[in-house]
């Protein structure tokens, strides 16, 4: 099983996804802070494993608190929190997260005023955060699992597997995972997802790993290989979802949703339900992150665009839900209209 | 001017676009064969730039031939012929410079029994198919610019500048220098255009040294700034037009298409007359070159994918005439329904 991040004796072990699929390497995090510039450098990345990776962080600052009393801690992790919210403005799991870890520290405020007891719940929590992550993917790879048909070819950009969450199924490969292990026969596209080319190097790494099918294309091949009747079936991910189904995924999702429209090609979002955020009305209030240029015209040392050129580098779209035909969680499969529908999975 | 591939005394000499834009560096090319391989290689890409550089390449193969008859000549031209059509299947521009090359050989054989003097018609012949390209692209650029208003923002993908011609005003970029050329203010987005990045490396180089403001994305941007409404008119060029219209263009120009559509975005093809070939009748009769899988999972020497993973390259895309607003040409605009006005610009 692959672990994306994992809670130590000795801090917080994060496999450096920068450095795949060539080198296989693992860092040890030994503070908060360098939990948060792990988030912010893309060690880790996607919206699960970034919330995952930050309740474990918060969890590594308030265990390290020098803080005698409870009301002491509570004011360094309020400024942690603070420090964990501004490394990646998109991924809603960070704030779910986050506010999690405070939910847990008013718990354990309200039945315990030792604060080596609070910090010890607080760890405990980063833990079933971690384990719960683990479980809804399994959850919504089993719901996933049954839309997609023996034999399908599944299309899928950026990473969305083990390495955007806790390890194991992750989400939209989760999906192709619980097809997989319902006996299905499935193979998977992977566009590489420019700029920081997900797909080629973990995607198609880590569905290597597993030896699910995989062919890897550039993202401007998606229309082609739709067009020629290849894919049966889109299958991404996502860094938020509003109440109304707009969703926030990487920069690219909205292109490969206009191309599966014009095919006929059902396409679909896989989240945990942590990554809806129904305080968000619709896409158009979801910040987009704007990353730095140099991802655009670097590849690691390579040149690729001459000196000085203008660059703009989203990190994500925003893809309308009249594009989606369903976003399938943990709690159940939501369809249009998703006003309704999402709020309903809450209840479950 | 840029000149993209010149005949000089010693041989042909070409830039090799390679090494953009970091490095600016001229081949000497000595032999048929080795113009040849630089087609083959992409040192020279672009369709119209192959039909200017096959024809000096046949030229100076000519030039070169031990053949003391002009019926020895022939033969070995004819071989000649045969290497220069197997560089690049896609590009109906290669075709046509050497069929008009093969025109210029039956018409000196029928005025001259000299050997020498025929081998000099040769050589004449090549240097009009690159005056006649530079001059067709400046009245493409002319008829072109009348369509984008001023203040447009024009959307291009792949290098379909000078860099992709003999040199000078280029086609798709040619559109946008006439319309600049008349006195309208135009920026360009440019798609990086994986795998090759002919948007990064080219076509924001050029503009650059034409202090045409340029911003540069990465392909599967194209969909949010259109969202934006950042993009007034997308322009590209073309490998092979069909008879109904059907474009044959660098990968990724269908998905370009698409996402114009939906944003009720005009979409223009620009090129001259001869990539429009008669005898295809749709897009469905274009060969597509299927190009090797290094060029997606490595950056130079920078790999990017996972060792052994299976890669789909296929170097071009259709786009269906319906997606497709006007096809611009040195002999006037084109307009649906195109197996009509096609057509009757070859009467002009």
């Amino acid at each position: 099983m692959i672990k994306t991040v994992e809670w130590t004796e000795e801090g917080v072990r994060m496999l450096d996804q920068r450095l795949l699929p060539t080198e296989e390497k693992y860092l040890m995090l030994r503070s908060y802070e360098e939990v948060a510039e792990a988030i912010k450098q893309m060690v880790v990345r996607g919206a699960p494993a970034i919330g995952v990776s930050a309740a474990m962080g918060l969890a590594l600052g308030a265990s390290q608190s020098v803080g005698t009393s409870v009301a002491d801690l509570e004011f360094d992790f309020d400024y942690m929190c603070e420090v964990m919210g501004a490394t990646r403005p998109t991924a809603v799991n960070l704030f779910w997260a986050i506010e999690r870890m405070r939910d847990a520290l008013r718990r354990a405020k309200a039945s315990s005023e030792d604060v080596v007891e609070v910090k010890n719940l607080l760890v405990a929590e980063a833990q079933k955060i971690f384990e719960d992550d683990i479980k809804a993917n399994r959850s919504l790879g089993r719901f996933g699992g049954e839309l997609i048909a023996d034999g399908s070819t599944v299309l899928t950009h950026c990473n969305a597997g083990a390495l955007a969450t806790a390890g194991d199924y992750g989400t939209a490969l989760g999906v192709v995972r619980g097809a997989r292990d319902a006996g299905k026969r499935i193979a998977v596209i992977a566009d590489e997802t420019r700029p920081f080319l997900q797909g080629a190097r973990l995607t198609a790494w880590e569905l290597q790993q597993d030896e699910i099918p995989v062919t890897l294309i550039t993202d401007n091949m998606a229309g082609h290989v739709m067009k020629q009747g290849k894919v049966d079936a889109v299958v991404v991910g996502a860094d938020r979802i509003a109440a109304n189904g707009d969703t926030a995924n990487k920069i690219g999702t909205y292109m490969v949703a206009v191309l599966a429209q014009r095919h006929d090609i059902p396409f679909y979002v896989a989240a945990p339900i942590s990554t809806v955020d129904l305080n968000c009305p619709s896409g158009e209030e979801i910040p987009i992150e704007e990353r730095d240029t140099r991802e655009i015209t670097h590849v690691r040392e390579q040149q690729l665009a001459p000196d000085g050129i203008e660059v703009h580098n989203p990190a994500f779209d925003v893809t309308p839900h009249d594009l989606i035909a369903a976003i399938i969680t943990d709690k159940g499969v939501a369809r249009p209209p998703y006003s309704e529908s999402l709020r309903r999975l809450f209840e479950v």
